[in-house]
């Protein structure tokens, strides 16, 4: 019907690629005794895995262990182990156990387990001659839990798998064909089969992810950490974080944690994000003191100091307003460091001096005070976001000592202000 | 490899069965001619129709033009429209033309052309006996346009696909539940084959969508208006849009257009995302003032003009604190309306009393002056969006002059303020 898109395939296509196994064949069908008894056989007739996910819970629409153990041509047995573990899941959940439920706790008896600690219906492992046919789970994390914890342990012991190792090292404001030319240029002598490098790129971030495949965890360990430790030279303090799921908001935060320095953001085109983003980490309230959303321009002078001359003058979108943005919302709320950001937004209020997605950034601590321009895109949102995120590794940049801008932009000081 | 979720499926999925055509299976396999061949036959001899995506490009692994000749022992045919139409399209990009998108320009002799205005890889239909195949290029956007421009209205021609008509009618502040058992009662009686009602719910709203479908357009127009007229004559001015990408923000701001009035927003646990989705919308300068981000306590005595007093006895998540910080911001900021939001967005910092999801929000313009408690979850970015969407909803029905509040909730008064 449409209402599910299939993640679960592509997550296993890629969890046995990365791993050495080519993906032969994929089939989507219906909850339908015929179906699945066509495609299990025709599957178990060609290739060395099957996996099937989906139709294990316990309603009527699910079928699938009904079929497998009529195709084996067996009976059931009951599981002690996965009836307790249910009934504790039941108990925790204040659930009333039924029936149903406990259906779940039987499998077809020519089936090993593949417990699964992450959900009531069980995995199972069927070898028959040289084929194995994986029986898993369709709620994707239960899915993955029972594949990366008990089918993967089982394959590498039979070195049919291989062990993969996984790095991830993100940047911001550097793009991503400046990053591969001027910053990594010829990694190709590093690299080998099984080990790789891929460039994700995000709004103004670039993700590299390593990645070794090697027989044994210790030789993988050891290719991904000598690529990442090459690489990690070569960039020095361009990463901003090694965690995967960490973002650059949270990598400033960590270190105006560790500096004890508080921020504050003024913000135009941002609109607030600038300050949603920096609170969307647990705990920052102990470096955000807060910000001025100063979309009106008699806001920017009420609440901000900026002088009604330098908007006359300049217009909003100028080094001297963000100048003044920055350092007014630092002074007034009291934070070490000030970023602010006007700009274009998009998609109308362009000129030919001043185009949809110019924007002005800047910067205050109490020993520097600069702002910058940049040009993004004609995307509203694109610009928001694109505007936060280069404030931020302006920032984080000036926080660490680096000399170099992102996308290297150039600073306008109040001493020697252009517009 | 897993690198690409199969969105084309799901899309064609919901395609055809929302118009009354059910699909039996979806297969995906590897760019190679057996493969492609043996999947062709099996479905050419199972099915009606059969839909393929991918392998129409220029390059060398796009194989599915030559497998199907060779399936169907035809030679090729120029097809000098579409020559003209990629030749165009390079001009445009100021792309050279060569000798691989020539290629292109030819289709297998028995294959009718289905335009595709959105690309370059021409869409085709082979009709053999009683089974249509209809062939797409993979990129999602040129395949859906084919398939609603071009093969849709042949398929309506000869009654094999049912028109749909769709409406969507939005609501914010209200369980599902509640608007299923409350507001919509007994519809039942009112749904026929073919006439479906969908609700679509995400942080804190849902969206209702209507769904007719019949043989011709005028029939599938009058099933859908009787079901959204009555739906709408029972909701009201619940319904904030039924425009299916209209943002709740972006409603909340054609009221205050409309009004002519400005809103100013005083954002602590939501950091700045109230003013961020108000700005989100093109145009929003017209009544957004901008807004106070008041995450350390002092920011919200300085800038809001919070007694101090109020903070000691009632602490920052309180009626009197979001009342002050609602008027603070309007009357500061010279906004008609403000709202504001204080709580404790989690994961950590709950107590007894206020455990964590607790919020208060501020409701401000000069003849109206409120606060209402809300609890909301243990997810710290939920309890920030659903704070900033019950907090518009808020204002809008109060700017409508609606009297009940989202989820019920109470008004607090500056007169009969309790904590």
């Amino acid at each position: 019907m449409g209402d599910t898109v299939n993640t679960n395939a592509s997550w296993l296509g890629q969890f046995l690629h990365e791993r050495g196994i080519q993906v032969d064949k994929i089939t989507t069908i219906t909850d339908q005794k015929e179906a699945i008894s066509q495609v299990m056989e025709e599957a178990m007739g060609s290739a060395d895995m099957v996996i099937s996910t989906g139709g294990l819970g316990p309603t009527l629409d699910d079928i699938t262990k009904k079929c497998l153990a009529e195709y084996f041509e067996v009976g059931f047995v009951h599981v002690p182990e996965v009836e307790t573990h249910i009934k504790s899941i039941f108990k925790s959940r204040n659930l009333e156990y039924s029936e149903s439920n406990q259906a779940q706790a039987y499998i077809p008896e020519n089936a090993e387990l593949l417990f699964n600690a992450a959900g009531t219906a069980p995995g199972m492992l069927f070898r028959e001659q040289s084929t194995w046919l994986i029986v898993l789970p369709g709620v994707p994390h239960e899915m993955k839990h029972i594949m990366t914890q008990v089918v993967a342990p089982m394959l590498q012991d039979l070195g049919a798998l291989d062990v993969l190792e996984t790095r991830y090292l993100k940047i911001a404001g550097v793009g991503e064909s400046h990053l591969a030319d001027y910053w990594l240029h010829d990694l190709s002598q590093h690299l080998k089969n099984g080990l790789d490098i891929a460039f994700l790129p995000s709004t103004g971030q670039v993700s590299l992810r390593i990645t070794a495949r090697a027989h044994d965890r210790q030789q993988a360990v050891q290719d991904v950490e000598s690529l990442a430790e090459m690489i990690r030279n070569r960039l020095g303090d361009l990463v901003y974080t090694e965690e995967k799921e960490e973002s650059l908001a949270s990598a400033l935060g960590r270190i105006l944690e560790t500096e004890k320095y508080t921020i504050a953001t003024a913000e135009s085109c941002t609109g607030g994000l600038m300050g949603h983003l920096l609170t969307e980490t647990p705990g920052s309230s102990a470096y955000v003191k807060g910000g001025i959303i100063s979309y009106d321009n008699q806001v920017k002078v009420d609440q901000l100091g900026v002088m009604p001359s330098d908007l006359e003058t300049h217009g909003a979108v100028s080094a001297p307003v963000a100048l003044a943005m920055a350092k007014g919302v630092a002074q007034r709320l009291g934070a070490e460091v000030g970023i602010s950001a006007t700009g274009i937004a998009g998609p109308d209020g362009g000129s030919v001096e001043k185009p949809v997605g110019t924007v002005w950034l800047g910067f205050f601590t109490p020993s520097e005070h600069f702002a910058v321009r940049a040009e993004f895109s004609h995307n509203r949102s694109l610009n928001k976001l694109r505007s936060a995120i280069t404030a931020f590794e302006i920032a984080r940049r000036n926080l660490l000592g680096m000399e170099n801008l992102p996308y290297d932009l150039k600073k306008i000081t109040p001493e020697r202000m252009v517009d």
